[in-house]
């Protein structure tokens, strides 16, 4: 856990290791099964010992792939037990989607001697490609085998695309008198690309909690987290959240609003915060992290829309790739976002671990050192701080630069 | 003009010759006066030797530059007699930008002898520098003198900022008993690049028209053809198409709508999409023009709002830079479009000079040759055909690739 960007919360929550399997009732497996045309994993399972209160949130794109609709139906009584997710292949737009995503299901349920309602199913990859049964025939049996806490590992690298690195974390907190964990991956590169990236994100927790409470949960965090990323703009049709909570912790389940269900919404915030920052920073072709943070909005649903504007500006992607401190683009971008209020009186500063330099005040250049600012943006981590001075709230949201990379891995990725 | 893409309105429409000033009642400079720092030019007058009717609309985005505050007061009534317009500043964001626009039109007005609230006053390039009226004290005189029949060149060419070329257009056509000319220049290179382009469009015509059905044209028209072009989807901040008609053909006034006012329409759709056809090529880095044409939709703003998002993809933009026929970004550009409409049935083929390819039927994969697609996709003009086999109305809009060189010019334009 990056501990430089811890969220400031007043609960105590600490690093834990082992990433999806450090909560307890929880193992794991990845495998390759030849889904991928090269070696490299491409079939991850997360097993519970117990059924798992469950919640998920989905993609907003009309286009949806068809294991998502299969795991809406099998977790609408807020109850599942495992996740079976492969890469290589979206199961999208293919014909007799739907059909396999249940017959995977229903495999992985066979092996696990489970209910094959209770299997959340999740593919990322080529859309509109014909997806066979056989390989996870072959497969689904050896994950089962091969199922342990040291797993985490290789289903967090099982599950990627165009990812570069694993992206996994595990956190401890107290709920309810007891320890509690959670832990979790993701995967891009980006929400984003909709043929071989997509977001996908599955997170465990030993809390025992309500699958109602666990879903305001989840849906209030996505708000101020995944929701908050952007790579290229690109929704995918494949995307989604998922949490279960095998309530091994034996604390008293939080069924309610409260001081405990205010730790664990903290936990997920972090868990969340740091996938999703994990995801911008290894969006397609990426060089740097680009942070911004909007203070002093008129309401949070706005500080959330203006600075996911300006992370989503491919004109200032660009010049943070070129480190040019180009302010007038941020403005420009929070010019277009939709929404009343007012561009009058807005300050920008561009920060790093380099140091900072305030490049607007109130709407206008301010003097400043192209060379203290070339300085700043060297890093590989910025953070746009914008104030708009009319208000108290504020959101981040996370983007990367847009390099030669990204078009090259886009122009030609099927080739 | 480019008539293989005329459109096919059932009038008669000519090409002419002239640019802006093909109209009678026009005359037109372009001069560099230093507002550049190389030599080139940046300094456009067009003059009309009578009031004209007048029209304009403008960018959407909060952030305005002071030019277009200034223009929109003079055009109120209706009426101006002039355009002047500086590349190299956009007089965004800048210290005393109302105060320079103004005493822009009033040298403006004073060189023609004309009243200063009929001057528009427009400007593009970089955000949030000061600009001097020392340029424009010696420039405006000078361009004055100028003035001519045949100084539309000239003044297409001193608009430009990032542009490759000139994009300028005249049309003839018969309303009211007479002969009527329409001549238009425009400047990207896209709507959209905030720092050094920005969208203009300067539009004059010698029907005779009242404002009001001047206007009524002009909003409807950009709605099929400025408001379906994107480069990169950041709206600029001085965004501006303004149109000017002097009424010397001597055709009886259009005052109200009916067959004068359709082929008047017609006329200025025609200058207008070929104009935004012409943004869209000369996007920034752009090496295809890449048109999606949506038919059968539910209503029309649906399909302007679907074939808009299929072309502001970055990554079917990078698709067609690298000649993949990956139409599963196409299927997800469209699911992602807001709206209430149906994802099931969508086909999709790809089109250009050397062929048409199948790619997509009932929103799923059809079998085709990649051969017979890389060879499609290799022309430099690209359409992208969406049946959405629900309705009957179609749109347009245009775009055009991402390529490496996007990324250059936008990664470190400022140094």
């Amino acid at each position: 856990m990056n501990n430089e960007h811890k969220e400031n919360t007043g609960f105590e929550i600490k690093a834990a290791e082992g990433g999806v399997c450090a909560p307890k009732g929880f193992t794991a497996a990845g495998i390759s099964c030849g889904i991928k045309n090269n070696e490299s994993k491409d079939l991850a399972l997360i097993a519970g010992d117990c059924l798992c209160a469950a919640a998920a949130v989905y993609t907003s794109n009309k286009v949806k792939g068809a294991p998502l609709e299969v795991t809406r139906r099998n977790i609408a009584d807020g109850r599942a037990q495992a996740v079976i997710c492969n890469s290589g292949n979206a199961n999208t737009c293919a014909p007799g989607g739907e059909k396999l995503a249940e017959d995977v299901c229903a495999l992985t349920a066979e092996a696990l001697g489970i209910k094959k309602e209770d299997v959340v199913v999740s593919s990322t990859g080529v859309i509109g490609q014909e997806l066979s049964l056989e390989p996870f025939k072959e497969g689904i049996p050896r994950l089962k085998e091969g199922l342990g806490k040291e797993g985490g590992k290789d289903a967090a690298e099982a599950i990627l695309t165009t990812d570069t690195r694993r992206k996994s974390i595990a956190v401890e907190f107290n709920a309810g008198g007891k320890v509690c964990r959670m832990g979790g991956m993701a995967k891009g590169s980006g929400m984003i690309n909709p043929n071989m990236a997509t977001m996908l994100s599955f997170i465990t927790t030993d809390a025992d909690i309500s699958p109602q409470l666990l879903q305001r949960a989840l849906s209030e965090t996505v708000k101020d987290s995944f929701n908050q990323i952007s790579v290229d703009g690109d929704t995918s049709t494949n995307d989604m959240v998922v949490i279960l909570a095998s309530g091994r912790a034996g604390n008293s389940i939080i069924e309610k609003e409260g001081k405990d269900f205010d730790v664990f919404s903290s936990a997920l915030r972090e868990v969340s915060v740091f996938l999703s920052r994990e995801l911008a920073r290894d969006g397609e072709g990426a060089t740097k992290l680009i942070e911004c943070l909007v203070e002093n909005a008129p309401d949070r649903e706005m500080a959330r829309a203006v600075s996911k504007s300006v992370i989503s500006s491919d004109l200032l992607k660009a010049a943070v790739f070129g480190e040019d401190a180009n302010w007038g683009r941020v403005l420009c971008a929070i010019g277009y976002t939709e929404g009343d209020f007012s561009v009058e009186n807005i300050d920008v500063d561009m920060e790093s671990s380099r140091g900072r330099v305030t490049v607007c005040r109130e709407s206008r250049h301010k003097e400043y050192s192209e060379e203290k600012a070339a300085e700043v943006l060297s890093a590989d981590e910025i953070k746009i701080r914008v104030n708009m001075n009319q208000g108290s709230e504020s959101a981040s949201a996370w983007g990367c630069d847009l390099s030669y990379d990204y078009v090259r891995i886009n122009g030609d990725y099927r080739t």
